[in-house]
């Protein structure tokens, strides 16, 4: 069926609502974690890094602007807070599934911040634990058991629910 | 042999400079990419949108801050602008391999605030498109021919090279 004008119109105002609902997502998003001492905490906490004090001393932040990123962090549900300690009481952060589910976005921001925007030689690089192989990043389909590039990916209506 | 506090204290002192280089190439690419409009483009040109008049269209974008961004990308090493006609002189923007390397961490970015921040349900989902399966992100070792998630990341020195 050939598509009418109204049909077009019709079409265009769908995808003009997407792209504002998706221009909202991201701008909550870089609200959250569009900072770089937001990005620095969560991939200290990433390391393993739990206790406020070690978050002061691994990342050289000053403790006012430490207890306002965990206080957010802790608000948006990507940290908790939890007792350790009773006398005196101490607090330990630690990530919630929502922020272990961003991580592969921030390494991805990170390595490619490296690569292309950095005069230095990194210090470090990231490798893949048990064999000591260079990180690489992939889409990955489960069903063709076979990593492809952006150009393999299309984007299909939600459906109803 | 056990480390002495000199030792200690210079290893300290590489830990606080690789952080500062890492908050600094943070910054550089927030600064390049952290904005909803830039990332929007992107998404657009990763689509396969071209042209001035169809960014305009796709994105409903302001054509002065379309032209900045634009030039922004052009400038950073993103985007080239290529003449497709002579008469009217007409250019067209194309991604370079630096903008397509780019491409998993926002489609990682923008997918985690679709689960995790949206309170809507986005209107279309992405998948690998000779299949139909939805897409799934994943860290990828071409050794072990696996995937893998953030715990089995580590980092070691780069060395002189």
């Amino acid at each position: 069926m050939e598509r009418t004008p109204e049909h077009e119109h019709l079409h265009e105002q769908d995808d003009r609502r997407d792209r504002q609902r998706e221009a909202s997502t991201i701008e909550k998003t870089l609200a959250l974690v569009g900072d770089r001492w937001t990005i620095l905490l969560l991939r200290a906490a990433f390391r393993g890094i739990r206790r406020f004090d070690d978050f002061c001393a691994d990342l050289g932040i000053a403790r006012p602007i430490l207890t306002a990123r965990l206080r957010k962090l802790v608000d948006a549900g990507l940290m908790t807070k939890e007792q350790y300690q009773q006398h005196p009481p101490r607090y330990e952060y630690r990530l919630t599934p929502s922020a272990i589910a961003l991580s592969p976005a921030i390494v991805a921001l990170v390595r490619w911040g490296d690569e292309h925007l950095s005069t230095e030689q990194p210090a470090t690089i990231l490798v893949h634990a048990p064999c000591g192989t260079k990180l690489q990043q992939a889409f990955w389909c489960a069903t063709c058991a076979t990593t492809f590039g952006p150009t393999a990916i299309r984007g299909i209506p939600s459906g109803p629910n």
